[in-house]
């Protein structure tokens, strides 16, 4: 392990909260090396943890403990799972958040979290970010082994959200989903660039993309190939199909946000 | 000293300020670890800064340096206070909201912060967060000890918040007050379980917990035990009385936020 | 190099943007420290983002490597800097927002970013911050001379914004401009204290400050010197003329926000 731990959550900045599970990790390893990736997840949007938490992995580096709490059943007898992942470890529960990632081929190991000698005691039933996930992570970042945390679990065994995929509608269309609009205001699709690649084989010049009453010709390089203020698609950082406005806002432009659909005609 | 530094201002992060604290915190110990706790303390709000870092405390190692600056007084006669407690030093300006903390009783000594050996310099009237508490707590993390800061400081003369505490009504309802609303729109309240407990006789089950114009009947052990949207009583995270709704919000289903009232009948 | 490496963008922190910038950061160097000064920059305001980092450099020590990404021009041909400036170094796009700190005389040398030697690849056309700044911010951290990232580059050839200036009025008035409000709602001015000084002579009493449709008479010490609620002025942190509402805020109260007009008489 490399002594880093991320924390992906739903409990905001404004509280002490984050600060919290902090102390809880130094306690165990004072040598932790702790990275936000975003508090900012909406309460209890499992989608949306499950898209960040994917789009997050493949730039750790090997050796990271990444937590993912997004938890509105806190207390109940879902299960807290641990993941062995192309050589990173992953804490999360067992609610959908890890729907996207449980379709990749390197998952080596998944744990259901029991041993409680590695917890906060008393356990808060309301509070397991800072009782289990943070001592856990701690642990897990000074080489504790997965397999000291409970019984192996079956992949097949595990919740999934019925997450929509894109798909060729009657008419020919390819039709995703807004997942996200992000700070810029960019709405970011579904859709990625291989499936968009296959949709219109590679020619996007003529590709129209409609969101909302509007509609947007072709794929632009990035943000300032058009003038200020005006829309555009490109392939976002991710590799996913974005929609933006340079300079601009395109939530606000469009009047649409999460769950809009996309509809792409060639 | 373990190098551990926590910030808890009113700061906001949109602005460079915490960031500039911490530049100066790196110049005095390169090796800190600084860990922010919240800088979304609501301007000016002393009751909230006193209660924030009373949760705090506990959860981080002895040998914890914890900055807490909500400081409306910046700059006049107002004393700034070094506290050696539980292990930990606390740096705070005296303006109540150590309140909660002076009535504990690991305190081992209190100093008033006045050498300015250890002081940025100049220093500005408006900005001792970067000028006095950073670098002071760079000092301070690398083992200077708090009586090479000023002389000490009797507890009797520091400043005391007047905070409502739960009592008794003369109807025989337990009345506390709503302290916060959190992240989640939680309400929380001043009313600890051990004044809970007495209150009822660990009977629980009959309570009647009254918010605006609602009753909530029995606690809950965790969120999920009713069905979402509905509203629920629990004991939360930090030994605390709190009302919230599953998977919702409670400071808007129920309008009510910081300052409202609880009734408890039994 | 001391390690330390610096984040102000436009980012915002609800997405994982920043986070997957530090992802990238620790893979080349698993020994900096990350520090965030803010990624609360209004999107793509280079003014603002120029003022920020003119703010926090001095704070830093010796060795620091400051990232500042405010790039509505990403994916374009503009370029991207690398400075050694006060014995730190600093990575901008050139666009603008290095134009006040391109008045200074402690810049050794510029250097244009293009060995894509140090990059993530492939580059992303709108996330240069993931793949350019980031690595190229860790090798820098870790010792790599700013000479192997590219060409010298003159400064008479970057871009400069054309920001206003203090200066006199036909009427004798000094004239500035509120550059920012910040998150106390205090209205920071672009009139530093050495401009205000050779206006009045030092005779600061006297000055009536007008915003919007107030004056106020006289510079304050500091906040408190008025009482709650009033309106005052004062030097700021920054050594700019500031003015705010004690325990209030001064934006809300004047109602005038970035841009607006300060007219100073003596």
């Amino acid at each position: 392990m490399n002594g880093i731990i991320t924390l992906l959550t739903d409990f905001g900045t404004e509280d002490e909260y984050v600060g919290v599970m902090k102390g809880v990790i130094l306690s165990v390893n004072p040598a932790a090396t702790i990275v936000d990736i975003s508090h900012g997840i909406d309460p209890q949007n499992l989608t949306q943890a499950a898209f960040m938490i994917q789009a997050v992995l493949p730039y750790f580096p090997e050796g990271t403990v990444h937590l993912s709490v997004t938890d509105p059943g806190v207390g109940t007898d879902r299960a807290i799972l641990a993941l062995s992942i192309g050589g990173k470890i992953l804490l999360a529960p067992d609610n959908g958040i890890l729907t996207l990632l449980l379709k990749e081929k390197s998952i080596a190991s998944i744990i259901q979290v029991k041993n409680s000698a590695y917890f906060l005691k008393p356990v808060s039933p309301t509070f397991h970010g800072r009782d289990i996930f943070a001592p856990v992570s701690g642990h897990l970042s000074k080489g504790l082994d997965i397999s000291a945390l409970g019984p192996p679990v079956s992949p097949d065994t595990l919740v999934r959200l019925p997450l929509s995929e894109p798909h060729i509608s009657d008419t020919g269309e390819l039709l995703g989903t807004i997942i996200a609009a992000d700070h810029f205001g960019n709405l970011m699709s579904d859709i990625d660039l291989n499936t968009l690649a296959s949709f219109c084989n590679r020619e996007y010049k003529k590709l129209g993309i409609r969101i909302g009453a509007s509609e947007i010709i072709g794929l632009s390089e990035t943000y300032a190939n058009v003038k200020p203020q005006q829309p555009l698609a490109l392939i976002g950082g991710t590799g996913y199909l974005e929609i933006a406005v340079n300079c601009g806002n395109a939530r606000r432009h469009f009047g649409v946000g999460k769950g809009a659909a996309v509809r792409i005609g060639k």
